[in-house]
């Protein structure tokens, strides 16, 4: 997966945390500097950073870098706090913040769970690979490749190490209103990795679907219920039901840490809604809900570091809290 | 409905036609003057008059206008068929272009045509109030309203009509990428004739379903096959599908002229595909069709200016053909 190794997408540098600036791709490949907590929830809020495994990482770096700084326990508490909050939907924020501030290392631990996810990712995508028929049409949505997660990427990454595989993949990609996520990120990922990719506004995924013979749709995810119920991309949960009527394998691709299992359905999970600005600037009254909620029924399977895991998910999902850790999987295997 | 009065959307002035420049709304009303076979093929291709109704309607002007310029009859057939050929997804223009080339007085045959628009839009809105309860949350797509149709508009006429004539409506409006017609246009039309409305992006239409309590969508259409399939905005097929899930009402709201009974099914529809400059600048690969074809068993009625015509289609669509023309009816009415 050569994007991957090609782009610095998060780094720590000793004095500050550097990110590449998902505002301004595809057009700049810009280097920004994260140094105090305004910084980071800026970068967090406005998607100068954003997927969900990377705002995880980058929350994680965060504050084992204010750490460093912070004059008390309790200032540093009240940072972590702000980084926490900074977006609401994504679980793998809150689960990394938390991980680090309870760490005694804490700049040990940001980076275990930075090489953790690159290993979950090449996990996560060697699992999808038995889901893709040897020649594919593919949908996907939003971006889930290695700028969003920091490793290889979820879904895109599953997507990327398909076709370094051998698979003949055709990729379509919703361009993903109103940030475009997809037709500047996940297109640029593929035009990278060499992957053949045609580009279609949201509202064609359903005719892209009656017409071109996909055979897979495959997402990421920003936080998933004990039942499957899952949150992500606006948009998702209308390619699941356009999937459904075409009976077209609906996957969701995504690490253990985006598992909320102490939710027992999507209704708990806190909806971030954005500006009218991100929409139009006419000043219109708008609704700009940053994701929607999939039902679980509506998914085929979920694809994850340990596996993939099927229906009942009421069943198969809460056995992810029985898996080792991946820090574990990594020193059996030597890795 | 003050909109389609306040508002010209085409005229004939004796030297040219003028019509409402669609491409710059709604931040500038500004008028132009078309006079040759170029500009009247311009406008239409470019979208600056757009709607299946008012290219209808601005095709027939065009022909009448060249007809009084035209050297000899060779000559404005060869026009015609340049107008005709202009957009091949909507039946109305060929419609509209071949009445005029047909009839001895041109003009009087075009004006003939955008006077009985208005009084079909009028009873298509007068039909299609029925369909509305005394509170309701509406979703819309695309651009149906006065400036798509040359009268008070299909679908989106149905919407003001309802507003105006009592009901509590909460109109979502999807934005229609790419060329936003519903961020740009519907909004604008609901704004003027005092709706409340909302813009989403259109793939949060699905969410919005979900959680809106959306009792009703109603959109219009290019063209409609005998069975019931639709050609329309791209977009269409995937909402269509979505409210079949969630069970609300799917209404299609198109007159006599957008119907092409000679064609069984949506097979046969020609749909236009567009460049892909209109959705990315960045050069990337684009499928980017103009429309998507909803199939006629997703669609719950027909609304028309002869009433709401319900399955099967194949026994209802074909009695439009039995309706008296509207000039019929009209006499009949004394109006």
């Amino acid at each position: 997966m050569k994007t991957a190794e090609s782009l610095t997408t998060i780094r720590f540098d000793g004095e500050s945390v550097v990110y590449l600036d998902q505002r301004r791709l595809p057009l700049h490949e810009h280097l920004v500097h994260a140094r105090t907590v305004d910084d980071f929830v800026e970068a967090i809020a406005s998607l100068g950073v954003r997927g969900a495994p990377a705002i995880g990482i980058f929350g994680a770096y965060g504050v084992a870098l204010l750490a460093q700084q912070a004059s008390n326990e309790e200032r540093l508490r009240q940072d972590a706090a702000r980084i926490r909050a900074a977006r609401p939907t994504a679980v793998n924020l809150g689960w990394a913040v938390d991980r680090v501030l309870a760490a005694p290392d804490k700049l040990a631990e940001a980076r275990a769970i930075h090489h953790e996810q690159i290993e979950v990712d090449r996990r996560l995508a060697h699992t999808a690979l038995e889901l893709f028929p040897r020649d594919a049409a593919v949908f996907t949505h939003c971006n889930t490749g290695p700028i969003a997660t920091g490793g290889g990427g979820t879904a895109l990454g599953a997507i990327i190490h398909a076709a370094a595989a051998g698979r003949r993949l055709r990729v379509f990609v919703g361009e993903t209103r109103p940030l475009l996520q997809g037709a500047r990120l996940t297109m640029f990922e593929l035009r990278r990795a060499g992957v053949e990719a045609t580009l279609v506004v949201d509202s064609a995924a359903a005719a892209v679907m009656q017409q071109k013979k996909i055979d897979l749709i495959i997402v990421g995810a920003d936080r998933i219920a004990r039942n499957g119920d899952t949150a992500n991309k606006i948009g998702t949960y209308g390619l699941a039901i356009a999937a459904a009527h075409h009976r077209i394998p609906f996957y969701v691709a995504a690490p253990r840490s985006s598992f909320d299992l102490a939710l027992a359905d999507g209704r708990a999970i806190p909806i971030e809604e954005r500006s009218a600005e991100e929409v139009t600037a006419s000043g219109a009254n708008v609704y700009n809900p940053a994701f929607d909620i999939t039902p679980g029924h509506l998914i085929t399977a979920f694809v994850t570091e340990y596996g993939v895991l099927r229906p009942p998910y009421a069943e198969s999902l809460p056995e992810l809290v029985t898996c080792p850790s991946i820090t574990v999987l990594m020193a059996a295997a030597g890795t």
